[in-house]
């Protein structure tokens, strides 16, 4: 291979070498929820190859909190990615999951990550990542996951703050504790093949020539070092340090410092421009090419790219893309993820055999079809409305109400038994773009409040992204309050068989429902998470911010759960004793062992749930930490575990278990050392809180996880 | 008629009274540029009825500066619209123009409009309503025109600032010269049949129920009272007193307001919702809706509405919707509205028989179809990309750059003789949503300087939006600059024309391009025109600001001219002897009264243009007013008088006709008189200022116009 054409090689829309019969390919894949739409996947017109299956966005996936959810999502997507790839349609790897952590309701793309808490973000790359690489470390790949954008990328635009030039200042405690722990995960522990860095800096240094991120830690104290673990720049990233970030003097040094700095290939044109004169002016080495594009096709033969045909996965085909199964899963992950915020026990709607009723429909969201998807999606084979779904639901008549007929009119006039009413905020979150504001327009507050002087009952469903339900919480005449987010291709379906009692809900909120006025007590550009009474920020996410409409994990039922924590024997731990517990053939890093307070032999804590009323249902048993230990100040509390359980008969019970590892106990000290420290811990079960467990460890602190510092 | 029947007519939507054989009438009509999509417009999918000729956008109409063709376009938008009619495909009443003068850069409707200049924005009412109408005072109307927005509104969404709740803060002389001035020449010149009323409050009042404005202003001193005249809302702008401006204690009270203040359709649902029960509640009285109800109908029987089909315009069918000639039109308004602000020469492109060139094609908009259209558009025949324009022109090869492909590299390795750059700003202008930049990307910016880098003569055509252009016009390497706006339908044939040189460019810019930091000098929400050092404000519109980047008015030729002021025989006037000429049998109003400075019968100021190049062109003569005359501050000038003259041959001298009034003599005191002041006076011909005329005026202040005070 000439050095021209290895330059030729150094961006996304790759030309191969044709001339020693490498095939072009765009690395450009997309498979958030579904593959998707982008410039390596090539979807046709109509027919066969139009459409893949399209789950709901990864916020409602989250509200599940159910880690085997995430990962048969994963496998049925890269199911369906290695049929395209056979057919010759799409590439190996994609730009999937986005994982960087909701850090302000305004966020344009938040939509797209698991929400707010890190926990959940890690168990989300644990199990999605496994099922879309099929496996930890598989040989091969089942395809290649990017995780992204590396790191503490999560401002879009906003106020004239535009991510391509975005400086985000963050102190290392949270750059250690909250926005790299994701990161972490991919690397160190789910092996991701790749990973994307970032538009923004991080405290002065662009993201794609940021060596603090990029050597010191993901290359560095993370080890991710195999020979195809290779960083691609996100799209214009590398253009964007010389055009937005200033960051250099000439586009030769740019393209240089990305190259040097480990950026494998470029999302963009700037590499194959620019680094051949950078390479003529000694800005590079060839070895540094080399360098890249070994790691690049390594990733790919890794993936089985130059594999033949008998070989693993290469005999899906268009028959396994949309199966039955596929969308039944899309079906049952919505499903999963629609939270009950509120329920005067309108909701479930009689069975049908006992009802006989019209509903009348109304609100923007009442025939979304597109919308049920969110961004990065791909093309479905259905989209599934609500209103299309009602009309296969026995005994419902139903009157729609289109915008601007009078619903009050309409329903005063034809004696609905019922509303419903569904509908998003009409600031669409999106890509480039943060909201502005966090509330329902007035217009559709009046709407709401029109129809709750009917007398009649009134089911709101809460689509997209979070708004204040404030004034629905407040009024009595407000009967019920689904939030189901970007439900998906079945979206529709799944929200009508939770309204009438088909599927029982069970899912939480997996971020934070912030005040109205939340947005105005802290800027977006202010990525300090612990509250400063200085400059006002009153704090983020549910571990430092106490005032929530409503609380991250929060999520109603139509039956009634008690639980009781089983007790462990003991409740004083010796630090060092856990420590020389952990079974290190077993568990790589300290963070990983288990907490195991009835002794070695034992599991970790266990929660009897028992479902005290008259539905079956699942239960999502979440466990908390809260505590005096470690560096103040100290967050509300920590999620340290969560498990769902299924089908909850009434008067039955199950035991939840839960999780907790020695990592989930610990806390990051200002220069980011993971500590455990000596103090008393709480273990706090459910939102709110149903039953605690209080206990002590003693002894001296233990230095889990050293830091790297910058420099 | 029962109260029941009449209640329901008091809405956009209106169900007719069956039994009496009215038919449902949907008042939602729109046609700002072409007959357009809306409610109450029904364009079939395929097929007959399936499109409009779409004109250029608003803002690239008034580029041209030529009222024929403002005429023209109204004229030919009325017959289709008609057509349209005939085939019970829409009503007789559109909502069209839009008519707030663009006071700010940032607002996401500006194009909607015909710019910022007052005098523009009238002469394009006069003659496209004219058009519109069938007449000034026709019998019967082609169509009803309605112009909106009633009054002071340009704001959309900025910061927080919502314009359902938006409160104008207007000084009494600012209304009466600026936001005022286009509704006094729809209402009391034009003659316009509607007036729509619009979301935001003037000075604390929601302009749906703002007496000040409609009754004392509108149907008191500008006598807009024939029985046809009906004012309608915006659409929810009533609802939105009530839940955004808080104006009311009840729903009730809000329609009430609206009703008793001489609104007499609402775009929504809360009259026919709470009509019912303000009656009930002694809130309106029957008479106040009969009065309504008298006004709507008298305006459609004015519109033949109730006509046999034997009667004017009944005759118009599909056959008479985009025709060759109406397209012609389209193509014609497209190339009198681009704007050519750079040439070193190299435009126009050699002509066919000399050039065997190849042209490098790049930037987003060059397959730009519908984003031609801008807002408010219709279905189109077709849509004439500036690539689809050049593939028909002959001996140019193209090179095509799509994006994330170099256009570095693919011009060095291709050799293209040119490159031409196409593209607008990606922060789009919306309804609902202000921009928050004036500038180009720095991707975009960074494009350009590395196309310019390669030596080719280098061709920005300038689309959509105005953002701040300097790094081009700085740039020696950028050859030449158009602006384009939203050229409609026919387009990029259009831009093709003008950069091929098959038609001479000769528009002039209708609004002022700021400098990129303008907007961060002064709000959106600070209404003032005049500069104010304490605020920071330094002026709107190129009447206040003196710091532009192009100024309003600058366009450049293919050719050269002089011009040159035929000197008026006298250079001083008494105001007494001005206003004693003025023939009140011809103008019903003074302000109208022609300036005659060589004697009572003479013609206005007339310049000789003269071609001194070697490229015929059109050409648009302007003159502006300057001097010391009436309060301070003054502006820096104000526009008086323009006419376009046509295909001026090399060589040859043509005479414009500056029709002066009294009134563009004036100036507005505090309290919003408008009043002929004493003072020297200068008369500025072009832009920049080519020649000019000193003159005086002496004797007393006339008070030409007794402005209604404010409560």
């Amino acid at each position: 291979m000439t050095v021209s054409e290895k330059l030729n090689l150094t961006h996304n829309n790759s030309p191969g070498v044709p001339r020693l019969g490498l095939p072009s390919y765009n690395w450009w894949g997309e498979a958030l929820h579904g593959v998707a739409s982008a410039p390596g996947v090539n979807f046709s017109d109509s027919g066969d190859w139009s459409y893949a299956t399209s789950y709901p966005q990864a916020i409602t996936m989250a509200a599940s909190f159910d880690d085997d959810l995430y990962y048969a999502i994963g496998n049925a997507i890269s199911t369906e990615a290695r049929a395209y790839n056979n057919a010759n349609r799409s590439g190996l790897d994609y730009w999937t999951p986005d994982i960087n952590p909701f850090r302000d309701p305004r966020w344009g793309r938040g939509q797209e990550t698991p929400g707010e808490d890190t926990y959940v973000v890690k168990r989300y790359i644990d199990n999605l990542v496994t099922g879309l690489q099929g496996g930890r470390n598989p040989e091969p790949y089942k395809i290649i996951a990017t995780c992204k954008h590396f790191a503490a990328y999560d401002l879009e635009g906003w106020q004239g703050n535009n991510r391509y030039g975005f400086n985000a200042i963050v102190t290392t405690q949270e750059l250690s504790e909250f926005y790299m722990q994701p990161f972490q995960q991919c690397a160190r522990d789910t092996k991701v093949g790749s990973i994307m860095c970032s538009y923004n800096a991080v405290n002065g240094v662009p993201a794609c020539a940021n060596s603090y991120n990029i050597d010191s830690i993901l290359r560095g104290h993370w080890n991710w070092t195999a020979d195809e673990n290779y960083i691609t720049s996100d799209c214009t990233a590398i253009q964007n340090m010389f055009t937005d970030h200033h960051a250099f003097d000439t586009r030769q040094q740019t393209v240089a410092a990305a190259l040097n700095s480990g950026v494998d290939v470029d999302c963009g044109f700037y590499n194959p421009t620019y680094l051949p004169s950078a390479l003529a002016m000694g800005l590079i080495q060839e070895s540094a090419l080399d360098r890249a594009l070994l790691r690049l096709y390594s990733g790919l033969i890794k993936a089985g790219y130059f594999d033949p045909p008998d070989t693993p996965w290469r005999s899906l085909t268009w028959e396994n893309v949309s199966t039955p199964e596929a969308e039944g899963l899309a079906l049952k992950v919505a499903e999963e993820g629609i939270v009950l915020l509120k329920n005067d026990g309108t909701l479930p709607l009689a069975p049908p055999e006992d009802r006989n009723m019209t509903l009348l429909l109304a609100g923007g969201w009442i025939n979304a079809t597109t919308q049920l998807q969110g961004n990065y999606a791909g093309p479905a084979r259905t989209l599934i409305s609500p209103w299309m779904a009602l009309q296969n639901v026995s005994n419902i008549e139903l009157i729609v109400v289109q915008w601007y007929e009078s619903p009050m009119i309409r329903a005063i006039d034809t004696q609905a038994d019922a509303i419903l009413w569904i509908d998003a905020t009409n600031e669409a979150a999106a890509e480039g773009e943060d909201r502005n504001t966090i509330q329902w327009d007035n217009l559709q507050i009046d709407a709401v409040e029109m129809l709750a002087t009917l007398g009649r009952p009134l089911i709101v469903a809460h689509m997209g992204e979070q708004v204040d339900d404030s004034a629905f919480f407040s009024n009595p005449n407000v009967s019920s309050v689904v939030w189901a987010g970007y439900p998906g291709m079945l979206g529709g379906e799944a929200l009508i068989n939770v309204i009438t009692g088909k599927v029982a809900p069970a899912a939480r909120m997996p971020v934070t429902q912030y005040p109205v006025d939340y947005i105005h007590q802290v800027a977006m550009t202010d990525m300090n998470l612990r509250p400063n009474p200085q400059t006002g920020n009153p704090g983020r996410t549910y571990k430092w911010f106490d005032n929530a409409t409503v609380e991250f994990g929060y999520g109603l039922h139509y039956t009634n759960f008690t639980t009781a924590i089983n007790s462990p024997s003991n409740s004083s731990f010796d630090i060092n004793a856990l420590v020389s517990a952990c079974d290190f053939a077993t568990y790589s890093h300290i963070d990983q062992c288990p907490f195991r307070p009835s002794g070695a032999s034992s599991s970790s804590v266990t929660i009897n749930v028992t479902n005290t009323g008259t539905t079956g249902s699942d239960f999502v048993g979440l466990a908390f930490i809260s505590g005096e230990y470690g560096p103040t100040p100290r967050p509300l509390k920590s999620l340290v575990a969560y498990q769902r359980l299924f089908g909850i008969e009434p008067g039955s019970s199950q035991t939840a278990n839960l999780n907790i590892t020695l990592g989930s106990l610990s806390r990051y000290d200002e220069n980011g050392n993971q500590i455990l420290y000596p103090g008393s811990y709480s273990l706090l079960v459910d939102v709110p809180t149903q039953t605690t467990w209080d206990f002590e460890l003693t002894g001296s602190e233990y230095m889990m996880d050293e830091w790297p510092q910058p420099q």
